[in-house]
């Protein structure tokens, strides 16, 4: 894994709602802060017509959760602009999460209501992680979740994350790694690479042809500096001349070819047969122009070696969030018995109880259920498969989850859900979600 | 100004596309890295039926150029893994940039090829800003573009920003600041509070209601903790009876009741009659459940005090990236003299050159015009504004657009540049930009 560097890795505390401390000195005044709490964190719905989702974002937020702590800074600031009181200020100085977290291990698929992320500890210490919890699994499940439906729709072929441009500095970084859990082969942002351990790939823009005063000098220059094995960008002038000319210059060692513009189906066609003709018939065909699952989909019978993909993967492809909420389902009363809480307001209604979930499967494996069993784990019956796992223990972050080792796992098991769910999901098409979830009858 | 803590100026460096350095050591080896050039950034079109955008981002920007340096830990990084050879670790070990900015500042409105953001410098201190630029700037500047119609739809009623669990944790500070820039009052980020200077909010969540055995020990340990003048959530169970509750506890000083669900213009209706009759006729009325600025503008004749706006906001209601490129437009060749370059894919034509910028104005001070002079400044005929200004001067950052300073200039500058605009930019229904971007002729 890379080195990490102090800011990798910063204090996580201000992350966060001014209400969720309004809500802590309140409950601290009215001692319920100290009952014991379940919170659970789920998406009501999928994105409009989507048939399943990816979780992303658990490993960053573990680690996250770590370092959600408030030092010096942190605390100056609360106090000098009456963000809260004395007594307030005094918990969160020695405020460290200290209970148990379960949920979906990213790469997973989920559903409307799957119980993604499970927090059990007092009011006081699970609330106010709400904001934080939610910033990191809404990015990064949008992304994961948009650019699963990219390499399902590639099939066999690499997608590039190449979106940093086009979205925040940070989400750039993050959307990179949950675009890799998701079956993404690379990407071209350099602190993805460096924070999370990706590959990173690039060759050149337009700007380096323009800069030359010919394509032919500019290629010159680039095949002098990475050798024939690097990818010409063709589209600066002409599509045809450039090719030509790559060739010329490089020979058949060449690459590969990058087409950014155009009608792509047709120029990737007529490109592959030139570079055939010309000898080339090892130099590969790379595609970057505005591509989103649905250009990729068109490009299956197109002579393509490999997408780069950027700005609707970054923007989750029309679902930039994944709406996901972070509820209070459950807390002891005085008596320290756990009882199930749920609001009843119009159009957002929630179900209270912890919840347990597991994907029914049948006899040959392919996932038929998200059964969800409200206050105790839904009955197995022998084919199916426990969605929960713990990942923090009594406050201790167990391993596995986070760094590269993190991101490697996640991706195996994205492969091993979507081989897992019905064919329904390869689909495009807007419709249900893939799986019903069920509330287990009790 | 809020204190800055270490990782409020991270390294900016690896920000950036892996391309950026490789077109760089190709530029170093072929000599053209030190030809001096001029990049652009713009946008090519406004979001589907925009009127108008708002820049958001560049004092984010200019804090993040001087932090855009290569210490040991990133030059280790690119060594390790390759990214390029010794004489570009030599070259970035020295970067510092050390040419010149200019642009439209932020809070400042834009239109299809308005030269937002002009880099003047040798192509490799230049082009290695590319990534970083856009990332800033398609982001902030897509987030002050949604907050800015939804400021304008909000009349004079107070708009909050509280949309942080949304989006990246990141993203979600840099949002709640350009949506500040674009006329929101306030933040439920704390974060952005301490990095930026702003006013933040919040009382508190369903949660907090459910923890309690009853909304009325809930309401009453609120009342307690905060005094009446608190916000009060009344849409957990009953609306009507946890108004008549929050009145039965506090009294007339109630500060405001908040609305979360249902049919918000007849409830807010209801709710005004029920807290009139009730004596409360100073406790205000919020309304915060999924609003975008079309639900604002329907929400105009109801008795509505402050908007709460979240998702929408940091997802740019639609339009989450502002979709700005960064494109050389002129570079020096061997003589020393600047040739203007220009790129002629398919469907993404540029136009080269160096660009200057005027709004021009008719007799009432109204917008008429984005005139944009190629290689000279257009002509001002008296009544015309200056757009760009510039940023940094042989590398040294200007005062005034950085830090709380720059927020709350951007501030006075979007309420500048909106009355100026057509009345037009106050429609929210699809159509053409407010004003045509002109290309002066020679």
């Amino acid at each position: 894994m890379s080195r990490s560097t102090a800011w990798d890795h910063p204090c996580t505390s201000l992350f966060t709602d001014h209400y969720e401390l309004t809500m802590l000195q309140a409950a601290l005044h009215s001692g319920a802060a100290h009952r014991r709490s379940v919170f659970e964190a789920f998406a009501r719905r999928l994105p409009d017509g989507r048939r399943y989702g990816i979780v992303a974002g658990t490993g960053r937020l573990l680690e996250g959760i770590q370092n959600f702590r408030f030092g010096e800074d942190e605390l100056a600031f609360l106090e000098r602009n009456h963000v809260v009181n004395r007594e307030t200020l005094d918990y969160l100085a020695n405020y460290r999460f200290s209970g148990d977290v379960w949920g979906y291990p990213e790469g997973e698929a989920y559903f409307p209501h799957s119980p993604v992320l499970i927090v059990e500890s007092t009011f006081a210490e699970a609330c106010i992680l709400e904001t934080y919890i939610l910033s990191v699994l809404n990015h990064d499940t949008a992304i994961a979740s948009a650019a699963s439906r990219m390499t399902s729709a590639a099939g066999g072929r690499p997608c590039i994350e190449m979106g940093s441009r086009r979205t925040h500095e940070e989400s750039a970084t993050a959307a990179a790694r949950a675009a890799v859990i998701a079956g993404f082969g690379s990407t071209s942002n350099l602190e993805a690479g460096r924070r999370f351990g990706l590959k990173t790939v690039g060759t050149a823009a337009h700007s380096f042809t323009l800069l030359h005063d010919s394509e032919r000098d500019a290629f010159a220059a680039q095949i002098e500096a990475f050798g024939p094995e690097t990818t010409l960008l063709v589209d600066t002038y002409d599509v045809e001349t450039a090719v030509r000319t790559a060739v010329e210059l490089a020979g058949d060692k060449l690459g590969a070819v990058r087409l950014d513009s155009g009608d792509l189906v047709t120029q990737a066609q007529w490109v592959r047969e030139l570079l055939d003709n010309l000898g080339n018939t090892g130099t590969r065909i790379v595609v970057t122009s505005d591509l989103d699952e649905y250009a990729i989909a068109a490009l299956q019978s197109a002579p393509v070696d490999a997408y780069g993909v950027g700005t609707s993967l970054v923007t989750g492809s029309g679902a930039p969030t994944a709406s996901m909420v972070y509820k209070l389902v459950s807390r002891s009363n005085d008596a320290g018995e756990f009882v199930p809480v749920a609001k009843a307001a119009k159009n957002k209604a929630s179900v209270g109880g912890r919840k347990y979930a597991l994907r029914k499967l049948n006899e040959h494996g392919t996932a038929t259920q998200e059964l969800v069993g409200i206050g105790h784990p839904p009955e197995d019956d022998g084919n199916d498969r426990q969605l929960l796992q713990q990942f923090i223990k009594n406050g201790e972050l167990l391993p596995g989850w986070t760094g590269q080792e993190g991101v490697i796992r996640a991706r195996e098991r994205h492969d091993a859900a979507m081989a897992e769910l019905p064919s329904v999901v390869r689909r495009l098409q807007r419709g249900e979600p893939a799986i019903p979830t069920v509330y287990e009858e009790d």
